[in-house]
């Protein structure tokens, strides 16, 4: 579906213009096309691929789809694969943004995300100095926001933690807790994949030798990748807790165990020595003077329950019950 | 066993020759020979090291087998060690696929392997225009088509990592899980053992310094690279979620050992409390009064229930039982 | 908040300035300003962008903040985040310190930290033979008191781990011991997050190409950047005897299982056997020649705890007891 | 001891010399010496010393022994230092041979290794093509044999490895399976500390700079290369399999404990129960009418045996038993 | 305290010299004063500093203390920082040694240790031919002797590590065991932070660019490199067996806590039977024929020992007991 085809000229909209007349407009040497598409057919994509010229190996990745964040150079023009990453439910849903980029052309193709890149626009539409730089810079904005767009996932990754972790030493909720750090390794590599292989693409666009179209743009490609490396090592962080956090689940689960074996020994004992008594008074020798008292049976129950008392005291000092 | 051999010319096929005129036609400057051989016996290497003058230690190696892929130089010429990898029932099976390449001509040598790459050789015959760039290009398609065919096997990792995720918090599962997990292990090993060392060898053939044949093709090869670069991370991301998985499971294993020994701490309590008041009156003392009254017994019957319910309620509630 | 604001020249204080003059004393090639701002509202940060002109970028990250730490090139001028680290009671604060660098001005933001740099710029006045080298030489004291603030740090999370250690083998610790564990790894990430980046970004101070800015003082930044990689080796020394440590705790905690089933065992079984014995003279048989016995009863209680005393003292050398 | 001393030239032995005429060969120009000692005395390796004059250092490594696999520059000679692996019964066994190898000789020395290398200089003496190349050819003769050699090692390890994977998910073979474990890394380890080091100092014998005594071998030092990679990749990958393994055996172990407690549990309530039913007909009551009955106790008997049978079926349907 | 301080000259010992002379002697060309300290006061140190004008970063550097082992050029001085590590009683005990080298001149500042370098010292005049070279080889000798220390030390650690392997399959020896791996792994990482960053340190003093006064002094650096490299692989061999160790431990322990379980099983079932037994011929029956035979009792005596051996033999088999 084609959701915007515009001209742009000096950091100015020229027009919305139709997709005909794309290349016409891609031959003017001061003047740029911006297309957007979102989930194209496999014809909208042909009709790109000639009027833009498009590497066929490039459209190819586009329209098999899945592929891991990339940024690639066919000649002057570059292919960038982005990962979109969206909070659904209790589950994260992944999206793709291909990005073809021409010395004086764009198009973007958003495959299975919901959220577009209007606001892209309007933001480069409102700065018309930056927008001058062409092509690039409109690159450079689309993979801002896609990066930009990380930052609450990556909150709600850190909010997960948080959760787990207060409920970590607390008892019986060590089933919850190691299926909510199970859940959130999940996540956390489905955002590690999203940005890893994106800010080892951006590194190279600046500093030593970069792409011909991104000379000049050095400092805004840095900063998505002084963001991307922070998300990384804010990933890493996680990961790094989330490892140590199933450990000591482990020892808690343990603990709780020796616990219950403790609790276990200590009724057991609590029955069994009155059981004893009872066996000893139970069996049947001729000759046991203390059963012909009168007061013997009220004294053994009550001795049977001062044992008992004496050894609940005991077990709860020891912190066995 | 001989499977092809024929000769291209301008990227169309000129004819099937038989394997004696092969020294014949390398010689022509424009035109390049194809020939395939299935688990081929000594004297066949033999003959094609003679007709292609191949290097001695590279033949050496196609006639040991069971070498770990690479991609070597000898002079202007190239030779490949790939793997294939097939979904064999329960497990995976292991092939090798070894490639010589020279300026005009290509050999192909498959080892343990079912399928053949007749489909590689109708798509080549199909693109005359790639075909043109000769042997390098078949040497791309044979590549293309192995890593291509590594896709279902991550898939089918993929999906029995899935079934166990689904049963891993599902009690009494452990032990069918854990073997589960073992055995995805060995089968992932199998395919980093496959994608990795080629990864390595396919990165050198584009960008900087690449042999001479390959001159050209970068983006086809890049494009290759890709691929294996997917599969390397999916079998990485795979591996971190099956070491989790497994200390996971520890963990419910750990955990059901809790359960059970509460569920044995209950019922021993339930059983042994009655026990003791039977004790208790079972007693041999003289002067026991309740002993006398027409209701005693059943009266005991009835308050060993009440506690036993009691127990059996409280237990339900902290949930021991 | 403005703190300061002081015009230098020839390594000496020239005058507080108002920061209206800011541009003025920054033309004037032998002098240079020193501004320091506390937690800067968006216009204060908006004046000093206009009166230094500092790139629009890392204005935005100094407004954002919760930038991970780094040192960025902006033409002829350097822009560093640093994190600052304290003790707050049982956890750590973290802080921001944004140092714009520039040939003749160096403007320090400090968000979110209580201790200020009055000690820096006392130190710095009192050493005019180095503050000469003008802005560079503050930036460099600037690094040096904040990475010097990292050490008591890193000497309390040490003592911390000291603690641990010292508990790790004792009884009933295990749960005190893995709370502690899982704490100090939370301070360890934290103080890690601080001063590996930092470290990373320094090294590019010196050696090779440097900025402009930092040429010449060279041995300075190399001697910041080995007192990150002390930090570093020491926190990661730290962090791999923790993982140590955990899995030490984890063994004994299930060390501590094994001595509590045994107890269980021995004591069931010293009130087992004599109930057992209890219950064979219980049995209801006619012929039982001892029961008729004058002093049966006696000697069978003294069976009885005979047999107890040898199981216990059994159970003892075994060490089950 | 002395083992062989040979001049060769133009690849063909001219004759076994004594020692004393070594320097007198080794001058002449297209010439080239091959002795080879065992376990040498201090003095015969000082001979050698002199005869080849070698490095003080180098020869004190080789008199020293214990040395890590390297290959070291020497000026226009080679010294290197191999490990032999040799499987001893249970364990394996841990030779060195140090190779000195210059423009015109080759001092080989063996130390603590059984199996000699007459096999290589019988090979060498019968390809004359290549023992043209002079000392470099027969240096990497001898490399080829000892690496050559670890691959049985590495297939008893696998086979190893595999043993214990067709035991591991069998009940109460946990404790030889971990000892098995632990065995197989010690050796692994071994085997690990022979390959790596040779492989990174071999990966410096061809490629870019070489050492000029190994220009033009590079395509038979790259073999050797290729297979440490090999078995260097199969080393790890035994690794990993082991490391899991051990993982495996913890969570079978643990399982094991569970199904022993399930046991426990159920013939302890198989017990119990009856023994309540015992314990309530064995109560004092006056008023017990069932005790009347003729059949009264056959019944109880009956009912005993009829819960036992009960619970015991019931058990055996949860899987306790 | 100044322990000494020598001339040389030609590679022989010229004179003592008082510390005020040193200046003097080292403006002579050919000639390079040796000085040796232990445990300076702040005022020797300024001395020194004064009387080589040395940098005084470093100096401040050797003041403080604590370094971690690194080699730092100061234009044509090095500054380097070496661990002393020796075996106190149970523990390692770190002292350093700082060495400021120039062209002419050696300071070598021991802190903390008790052993000196009187025998480096004596080495270095008996070999002329040798400390020629100047101040290069006395440094060299100096690393070389500390290094040399290193050895005896890793050789503690591997038979402690050996020591607990012995153990590591006995039972009930788990609790000493994590007790000696955890306090392998303190004293291991205690060497690893003397060797780790003084082997990258080495690494740099020969190849490619060298500090000038290293020059021509390769080949001995790189010795001291390769021990450096010797250490380094066995510590990591003996921290690869020891996390091997500690997980094998915890096998040994959950394995040994399955047996007492078993045991406590075995044992329970071997009193409980009998005990049901007597409860049933406890009953109050009337009609319990078998109580009323004259052989009755010793019948019952027999057959519950006659079950308990049964019961004995075949948990003997089933090795729970």
């Amino acid at each position: 579906m084609l959701v915007n085809c515009v001209a742009y000229q000096d950091g100015r909209k020229l027009a919305d213009i139709p997709k005909e007349d794309i290349s016409e407009y891609v031959k003017r040497p001061d003047c740029f096309v911006w297309v957007a598409l979102k989930d194209p057919s496999a014809t909208e994509l042909e009709e790109m691929r000639e009027e833009f010229s498009l590497h066929e190996l490039a459209v190819e990745d586009a329209q098999t789809g899945h592929q891991r964040p990339k940024i690639e150079e066919y000649g002057d023009s570059l292919f960038a694969v982005l990962h979109t990453v969206e909070i659904q439910g209790d589950d994260l849903g992944v999206g793709e943004v291909d990005i073809f980029v021409g010395p004086n052309y764009i198009l973007s193709v958003r495959i299975g995300t919901e959220r577009g890149f209007a606001d892209v626009r309007a933001r480069c539409e409102h700065e018309p100095h930056l927008l001058k730089f062409g092509a690039a810079y409109v690159f450079y904005a689309l993979m801002d926001k896609v990066v930009d767009r990380y930052f609450p996932v990556l909150d709600a990754l850190e909010t997960e933690l948080e959760t787990v972790e207060e409920q970590i030493f607390v008892k019986n909720a060590a089933r919850s807790n190691i299926e909510a750090l199970y859940a959130l390794k999940r996540k956390l590599m489905t955002l590690k994949h999203a940005v890893d292989p994106l800010m080892e693409a951006v590194g190279k666009l600046y500093g030593g030798r970069v792409p011909q179209i991104c000379a000049g743009m050095g400092e805004y490609f840095r900063d998505v990748f002084d963001h991307l490396q922070r998300l990384h090592a804010a990933i890493e962080g996680i990961r790094d807790m989330q490892t140590t956090a199933i450990q000591v689940n482990l020892g808690m689960i343990n603990l709780n165990e020796t616990e219950v074996t403790k609790k276990l020994a200590g009724w057991a004992a609590i029955i069994a020595v009155p059981t004893l008594i009872a066996g000893v008074w139970g069996m049947n020798f001729k000759h046991m003077p203390e059963l012909e008292l009168d007061y013997g049976y009220p004294l053994a129950i009550v001795a049977m329950i001062a044992i008992d008392v004496g050894l609940y005291l005991w077990f709860k000092k020891i912190r066995w019950l």
